[in-house]
């Protein structure tokens, strides 16, 4: 281990592990730490972090409050690309990660640090999304990342250490059953009973939304305006985007939307279990979809659609700064070029029910559609049947030429008492 | 208009439109008829279809319960591919079409037809799906489709035909507000209040499931056992594809469970609105991915959700008998080898959760994804992630070469007093 | 047929089809025809053109050159987005339809014309193309396509029609084995005995090239600079579009490179033969694939090349004036963005050989890849392997407990004494 | 380090590395070693390799002529899928890895080896081919790797080892200039003047083939026939696998085909630079593309050119032994059904020209796609483009109320004296 470090910044929460990791830090490396918090709308106490990271030993600290920048230029662009790593999680995690490090190492270069350092354990995704930001943004620092590498393996080792480094512990050492990471976009939940994966979540466990059973029982109506696939009204009412994710978080949880439990692949190539609550975002997303299926034409959604796995797939891999998601993000943009218009969407106990959606750009013309006289001409139809199923007739014949084939189309000619050639 | 027909066999439902194409049929060619209805599942009086298309003139008729061919041959393999038309539709109708269309070929065949006919209109998706199938199994046989070619353009001018005609309307000629296709898999419903997207469907208009308000207060739990990605019990109970499909359509149905309101980009160019109502399906379909996240790695699942993207696509348009569907199912089949195992989710006012999943092919290990010590060795993350984020660092470093670049990487270098070369 | 047109603005080349249409229309729609032919390179003479339309009948006559806004605006970036039908056909003819559509388009605005006219058959590609971009410019103008309307059913007729109203035939009358398209990036040949797709083509067919055969016998070396992905000088001498592409076509056409024979599944269904002569174009892709081998990361380009089969397949159909093609542009140029360096590369004989490539941005770093001691900790590799190969590891354990499983692994296993469970 | 290891099976080659490494693995773990190498069609002397390794300390030696299974099995199956890496490889080192690496288990469960080594470095793929197919085949087994645990840093100390142990050098200590990998299907080519991208690989540096200078002045035509998308005859010769692509090989190394010289992205995140012959392998992959162009319809070919990127991915990742290759695998299979037929083509100095093609499968159609009279209906393409273009049509329009829209459309209907609304 090279110990020619003078200052870290370390990316810190209060929380048992980092706290430990900020004594450890200046035990291992006699440096200075810098203790960086960022406000992301985790809705915790960050009032006294302050104090708390200094009486630990930190020389400084930062806390900032990044929750516009985070929903605005992360998380709003990821949705308007319909980002869902593996069909289910909404990576509310996974965009946090980018902006964190991000500013960790903006914080470096003011402050002149040479190393940073992060408390995510050697299983998980973050550690990985840290570690590529770093390496984008500003790979000339050296990275500490402790649970690899010292000699602390649980987290009654952790306590242990706390205690005897006359670490402030107040409720942080209270048995935490569950693993959480909690923003103003989604709380997720691992651990405990979940480690089964066949075990329902206990409902203590959810901290953000009412269960559907506990929903009110009378639905509300919501009606969400977008511009060029990003929501900017609520109900009629234009709004900033950080306000505007709080409201859609409000009506969502009271009534029960964006619970969703799964299996995922992580990274590190392992499965695991984890349980998101999601509620604007849940709303946003079943919005969305519905604004694309009236103003993108079949082309250029079937490309999001193919595009938007992968665009998944990268920002779960903490890939955000990349030349690929900037390549990505200026088709998304272009896409959405003409993606504005209003959805309209009923809420209840738990369901997201779309009931309307209209567009100046809606491709849907009602009356091309409808079953009543119009423009579109019948008789065009035979034609682009007999075109479109050319190659379909083509390669029948073609392939029933093969004796040995078996099949309808064999025994239908053979019923029909062809004669093969 | 080649007057050269002898015998046609017409899909044959008993309603306005396929009475009167019966009888115009007889009067355009002076042929022969043959009725032929499917037993897909819609659940209407199939009693007298005989006795009315004889009264109105057709030579014979053919009545055949295809529901268990339907669920096993074409309903399964499409959901294990998990086919869903633009995120959405599960592609009730577009499964039926091949599989009524292949058994009126084999009709033909044996009644020595020379042409078919059915009563799609020339607007919609079904005639492309019909007449596909036709020209895949078929090619040689005559097709008439006369919503293209004759003179009636509207629902008053077909009453007005079928009164002239004394053809037995019945109940047929009354107002139908919505136009309707009805399976064991499904129901959809367009026109009427749907046509402007704006509008929210009226309660009224669903006739298959009760509304998330209207389902129980209870909620229930449902177990679904999978074999290699075909369902094959239901709560412990081992079914066949056709009971276990209207058990589950059963419970979905009580619970408010498979309503979803769309618009869809249709074979023919326009954008259309449509209502479906697919109980069953929808829980098969939330099970399944389930059972996925924990039965296939990564690349089997990404390549599956890609290509399942397409094998909707061509079921969508009919192309159902080709060689390229064959051959996806070829990759769907092995993908699904080791897709067996249960799904445990919970049934309430419309929400489907899923609460548990198991299987003796699970790749979720719970020892290598918890918390606690294991064999997985934290060391290796160093590595994997100074490999895995290599490319990421040298493209940092390389694009900040561009003196015009901007950017984070750029102003960090900036202001850790780096200077550019 | 409808009677009532005015003014015809006609896509006119002089040839035999084109003369006869003019006329035809004349005579059918009693209406004023103007004649536009367009210069894209095509290298015939358009000097009597003028005199030629005028004298069969037209209005007024415009000719355009529209070689600069050809190779700039259409050819380069579907090049740049490396786009290849069907793997092999450079879309030569695909890209100028739309251009010459354009045009004809904005000439009926200046002409207040109310239709256009257009002289491809019924069976290829060229009408989609002509038409798809009336569609998307200026639906409101009727289309008139003779081959599909009028009693003309063969060459023979056509010249008889000719003769019958004194249309100057000069050489148009003579025998044309073949059916060509040349513009200025390439040159194609379908019909005579390519028909017969065993057929070796004659070399007296090639217009364009020499023949590998006849080609120097000496190699030359060709350096192409890109930048931004857009070819910008030829052995160090910066260049326009237009004369750069000329010079690669002139030392291309004289080492016998770009000839390609090729079987393609036309738009409308069926599959045709042709031979395409596309030297500088050749030459440029080849180039382009090895500027982004070194300054693409593996993402960037996997996307990329997955988005080029798509963007050919929309040029290929004549969809260019699409949203879906400008989307995929904004991709294809923020991708492009470090796409800056040279390609060194040899021409012998038919053969493009490519012999080096530098660039600024190149991601090859010689230090990295280079066999010698360097930055590279190969202890970081073992950490690598053991993650990225978890999922197979996990994968291998769990499927080898079914029982029925055949194959090395489970064998290996029986071999080395393992009990299975 | 774990020095519990009895037995170990070494991937043995008799060079330098593998002949270093046999004697260290003995010195550090004083463990019995079982030297394995496989004739893969390397070309090189295999017969004093037993005295070699035994007098250098293996316990027993094991000389496994592969070659039959190599192309039959592993070569063939890839070829079918047309697996290319990145465009330009055709993976000959990547194939034979996971062979030689199951051989390798095999032995060991026979001789009840405990451990499996290779000589593989750790800035390569190759250790990652290994490893990967060590852990999906016998996961129970220890890996040691030595180029990424031993003290030798390069290859004058290697040889100063060997010197210091009395290991046989013979000629393996001169200079080499080039690291090459060599087997029936490809030779390869690193290092020397290679390292400099801009540099043109010196001629001496090709062991394989003429270059298309030296070879012959008369071009050759040749005649491949296939089955199902496998090679089966060569100028009416029935041949198995192995004569056959020996045949192959022999006539394209006399005409100076298939020389590539590429840059391309390394597993461990670099780019390095290779220059590759695949004589037989690029005529093959030349005359498939043919054989798919007449045989397959554009969805199916559509789909396998995607899949072929992702099987050529992992093909080079190492995964052979995965699930997921096994499903594409059976895609390709079902897909190659009729991949059937001859292809004719010419070898002249380095160029393979395709000239012919034929298929009892065949879909082009002479009498659809040639210019005279046929069944095919011009009428029909009307009505298909109507449809084919509406969505492009009404895009068009709705797109155009946009006021602040720029654009040849807006600018037309300006011009033609439309309103705007």
């Amino acid at each position: 281990m090279d110990k020619q470090v003078n200052k870290v910044v370390l990316a810190y929460s209060g929380g048992l592990d980092t706290s430990v990791i900020l004594k450890w830090l200046i035990e291992t490396y006699h440096c200075e730490v810098v203790a960086f918090s960022a406000d992301i709308g985790q809705g915790e106490e960050l009032d006294h972090l302050d104090e708390k990271a200094k009486h630990t030993g930190a020389t400084s600290v930062y806390i900032d409050d990044l929750r516009e920048e985070f929903v605005k230029d992360y998380v709003f662009p990821a949705f308007r690309a319909n980002a869902i790593y593996e069909g289910q999680y909404l990576l509310g995690t996974s965009l946090a990660r980018p902006l964190i490090a991000k500013r960790q190492m903006e914080i470096a270069a003011m402050e002149g640090a040479d190393a940073v350092s992060h408390g995510a354990t050697g299983k998980g995704n973050d550690q990985v999304r840290f570690e590529l930001t770093y390496k984008a943004l500003a790979p000339h620092l050296k990275v500490i990342a402790p649970w690899r590498t010292w000699d602390i393996r649980s987290r009654e080792q952790a306590i242990e250490y706390a205690k005897a480094h006359g670490i402030p512990l107040r409720d942080i050492s209270k048995a935490n059953i569950y693993s959480r990471d909690w923003n103003i976009w989604h709380m997720s939940h691992e651990g405990g009973e979940l480690e089964n994966t066949w075990n329902r979540p206990n409902e203590e466990m959810y901290l953000l939304t009412n269960s559907p059973q506990e929903a009110p029982d009378e639905e509300v109506e919501v009606v969400i305006d977008f511009e060029h696939g990003i929501p900017i009204a609520v109900n009629g009412t234009r709004m900033d985007p950080l306000p505007l994710l709080n409201e859609l978080n409000r009506v969502g949880a009271e009534h029960g939307v964006g619970r969703t439990d799964l299996v995922e692949t992580r990274l590190v190539g392992m499965k695991s279990r984890g349980v998101y609550e999601t509620p604007g975002g849940t709303i946003l997303f079943r919005a969305l979809r519905e604004l694309e299926m009236i103003t993108l034409d079949f082309d250029t959604l079937a490309m999001k659609n193919t595009m938007a796995l992968k665009y998944a797939d990268i920002v779960y891999a903490g890939k955000w700064f990349t030349h690929f998601r900037e390549s990505m993000d200026a088709y998304m943009a272009t896409a959405a070029k003409y993606m504005t218009g209003s959805v309209r969407l009923v809420l209840y106990k738990g369901n997201v029910m779309i009931v309307g959606r209209s567009s100046e750009y809606s491709l849907y013309l009602e009356d091309l559609a409808s079953f009543g006289e119009s423009a579109y001409d019948h008789q065009d139809a035979t034609g682009f049947i007999n075109l479109y199923g050319l190659a379909t007739g083509v390669q029948a014949m073609v392939h029933n030429r093969d004796r040995s084939a078996k099949g309808p189309a064999r025994e239908m000619r053979a019923m029909a008492g062809f004669s093969e050639k």
